[in-house]
């Protein structure tokens, strides 16, 4: 079951004005099941993403790539049940022709809308059903459909995973809500990570884009499940612009900033939504790396103490086998790494320290704070000034089972 | 249970001259059970070895590489049930003592000693028990001793591992024997894989160099059961010289190809058997990657589909859900992949090309493969001549348990 996270309530997500969402039951896999989101965008809406890095990435990246060029974005429109991966040039056709329909429904342009799609790989997309659901989507958009959307992009997730907030800037208040989807890096056979922020603050389109980014790194972009990464994971920044502030030109502008932290806070939120919802997750882990040399160094073992399976099986266990968490510090890469001056805390229990366990570390200690739901794994590498916070989960028998099932 | 491992019978083992192996019990974590073993070498054996990438390598690996840089080797000492890892100070004194005691006792110096450890890490060394350990196993040394001393450096291993041939070179038939411990990369909480070959060649110690790094390129250092490194990994050569062969001082020469080959064979023999004894292993998997630009490109796709846990799951599963394979091959870091020229193989099925499914692959052929215990994965990168082969296991609902459970 999913680690701590409160129970969604509509009436706690805010509505962004200038956009408004509609959803649909396509029958893409499964009938009876919300399926097909479409998020309609007001004239003038901005819009920025960030894409996977996977080499395969699927046909809806690749489209939706090439029409966030061009900058009058209108829709985005998002299916679940088939990822539209591993499909080839099919795909790209299938991905186009979802565009063109909603392009024609709403009267823009095929360009002006990004498709994303989430499900099994090396499938087909069934693109009738897509087709045939459309009208029904754009029929029922309206824009306090969030907590629907929410659950119109689940595949597998077992709760629906959104957040809202409200920040004063310049003297107007600026609402931000975002939903997002993903209990894996990559679930048993979807492709996976999706997350969409809406804000109807105003501004430029170069400092959007830079936004987008930061909040990634700083949200999605720092949580691992299983070290998977999909084939189709995006994430989208929509700014409508209705909010009337001024518009935020200058990155150095306090107004960025806070528009920034509050974008960034909702990913973040999301993130660790994923991470709690993760594959079979019964504790959710936050891995400290500090006092490093650089950014690169620390998230290098912040990963290899993530990603370790060995760690990972010990907390699901509720197991103070730390040598474990040791020995992936070890072999994180760090080639010039003086273990003789790293110090390994579990919460505030100094663990180890001068190359082997602390002289006052008491087994009952680490125990008591492995018992915990939620826990903090702190290494202070004594080389530099430069931190790192990635976001994990345990590894259970429930991974494997999630993930050795049968397609279904 | 482990892969298609034959059972090892002692009349298999051939004694090597010049190596003489002697074991005992004593009580180092657990009674009743073979955890120490002495191996002494005739006055001239030369001695060559590979250790751990890990910062935090264990105790007993910095001592042997100090001691190993001399070149009159008399012994090799292993103790299982506690790897002397992340032990500090006090780890190097208790490595120090044992090698100590044991020239004490063989009448040779401390240097003279190679010492290893495996098992829990950051646990104190019981050093009176494994001193108390010694002269029971030194007294008990003999050369046909192979079979006992596979046994006694098991820890949570299934089966023991060894593997004996002879050769024809410069007319004198040539020996090799080795051993192995190791069923995970590391143990639930074991500093893992230790191997030791040995040869009665006659062969220069800058060559025996060359060929253990040479036989560890292509056996231990291309399996992966969970992309965990031990702190304590180490793998031994000796050569006694006992064969009566002229002494093989050239690279280039064919004796020298010869015994590389017949060293790399038994190592590579040892190293498959750990991967088919894999902690919860129900498939032995071979990674092939050819056509690549470079080795290093081919190992990065090898070992991102042979760490990826949703190809091994699937693999556990038999499913045929081979989209995974293609996104780990999509995320192993190799930037400017062209995904459209790629062909996936699983043992003669092609599975997919040109970016998607191959038009001809039904789904019940790949079934028909997954059905199978041992499946090889070919990818063919169709950009250069190097190739790569990896070997893994799958992941299954027993490495969640033997990991999970409480040190024991």
């Amino acid at each position: 079951m999913p680690v701590n996270i409160p129970l969604l309530l509509p009436e706690n997500l805010l509505p962004v004005a200038g956009v408004a969402l509609g959803i649909a039951e396509a029958g893409v896999k499964k009938a009876n099941r919300k399926d097909l989101l479409v998020m309609v965008l007001d004239e003038g809406a901005k819009v920025a993403g960030v894409f996977t890095q996977n080499r395969f990435c699927a046909a809806p990246v690749m489209v939706a790539k090439q029409h966030l060029v061009q900058p009058s974005i209108r829709a985005l429109v998002i299916n679940t049940g088939n990822a539209n991966a591993g499909t080839g040039e099919a795909g790209i056709q299938h991905a186009l022709a979802t565009c063109s329909e909603l392009g024609r429904l709403l009267g823009c342009t095929t360009q002006q809308v990004l498709p994303f799609s989430t499900g099994v790989i090396m499938e087909p997309l069934p693109i009738d059903k897509i087709i045939q659901g459309l009208p029904t989507a754009v029929s029922n958009c309206k824009a306090d459909n969030w907590f629907s959307a929410a659950h119109a992009i689940m595949t597998t997730d077992i709760v629906p995973k959104a957040a809202s907030k409200q920040v004063q800037i310049d003297g107007k208040t600026i609402t931000v809500t975002g939903i997002a989807k993903g209990s894996g890096m990559i679930r048993p056979n979807m492709a996976t990570m999706l997350g969409y922020v809406a804000t109807d603050a105003v501004i430029s389109q170069p400092l959007l884009q830079t936004m987008v980014q930061y909040a990634a790194d700083h949200s999605f972009n720092r949580i691992t499940v299983d070290g998977d990464t999909s084939t189709n994971d995006a994430f989208i920044v929509v700014a409508t612009g209705k909010a009337g502030n001024a518009e935020i030109t200058r990155k150095d502008s306090s107004e960025f900033t806070q528009l920034q932290q509050a974008v960034t806070a909702i990913a973040a939120d999301l993130a660790k939504m994923i991470v709690r919802d993760g594959e079979g997750a019964t504790k959710f882990i936050t891995v400290q790396i500090e006092a490093g040399k650089d950014a690169e160094e620390c998230a290098k073992v912040a990963y290899a103490i993530a990603h370790s399976p060995l760690v990972k099986t010990a907390f699901f266990a509720s197991d103070p086998n730390l040598g474990r968490i040791l020995a992936a510090i070890g072999y994180a890469g760090v080639s010039d790494l003086n273990v003789d001056t790293i110090q390994l805390y579990l919460d505030d229990v100094l663990v180890a320290e001068k190359g082997g366990r602390a002289a006052n570390y008491q087994e009952a200690d680490g125990q008591r704070v492995m018992n915990q739901s939620e826990i903090t794994i702190r290494v202070v590498l004594n080389r530099g000034t430069a931190s790192t916070t990635v976001w994990t989960c345990d590894f259970s028998y429930d991974y494997v089972k999630i993930n050795a099932s049968y397609r279904s």
